[in-house]
């Protein structure tokens, strides 16, 4: 069995409210410092068996499909 | 500056319905050997200046109090 991590994050010319409004309660509860915070999702996919490169390459396409959105989001996979 | 990376996701022992619904589309859309899937949020927290003990402590405490709901979900700190 192995475990692939996607991270999907909006891309950097998405403006990202959710990141905006923990930048000000930030400020407001005292946390100094804090320059800008990005929001985004991650999944642990956990695949059967080996995983080679055909497994892999599917999982690339099940994150292009199903996790993120291309037209405002990139992702990364992560062997772990 | 600095980025610091926190992944929050659900305890182990928490239902993770978005995941379940994600293994169940695998399978209509033909992703075979995918067991599970679980879904998480992930934060860039970008800090002005240099990253000492006293700020990632800061951090830890930013995410424990704003960015996990520490009753149903861990998270982790990852220095970028």
């Amino acid at each position: 069995m192995a475990r692939v991590v996607v991270d999907v994050m909006l891309k950097p010319e998405i403006l990202d409210p959710q990141g905006q409004a923990i930048v000000g309660a930030c400020g407001r509860l005292g946390f100094e410092g804090v320059t800008q915070v990005r929001q985004g999702k991650r999944f642990e996919v956990e695949i059967e068996g080996e995983l080679d490169d055909a497994r892999l390459a599917d999982v690339r396409r099940l994150a292009e499909t199903l996790l993120a959105n291309p037209v405002i989001e990139d992702f990364e996979l992560r062997v772990e």
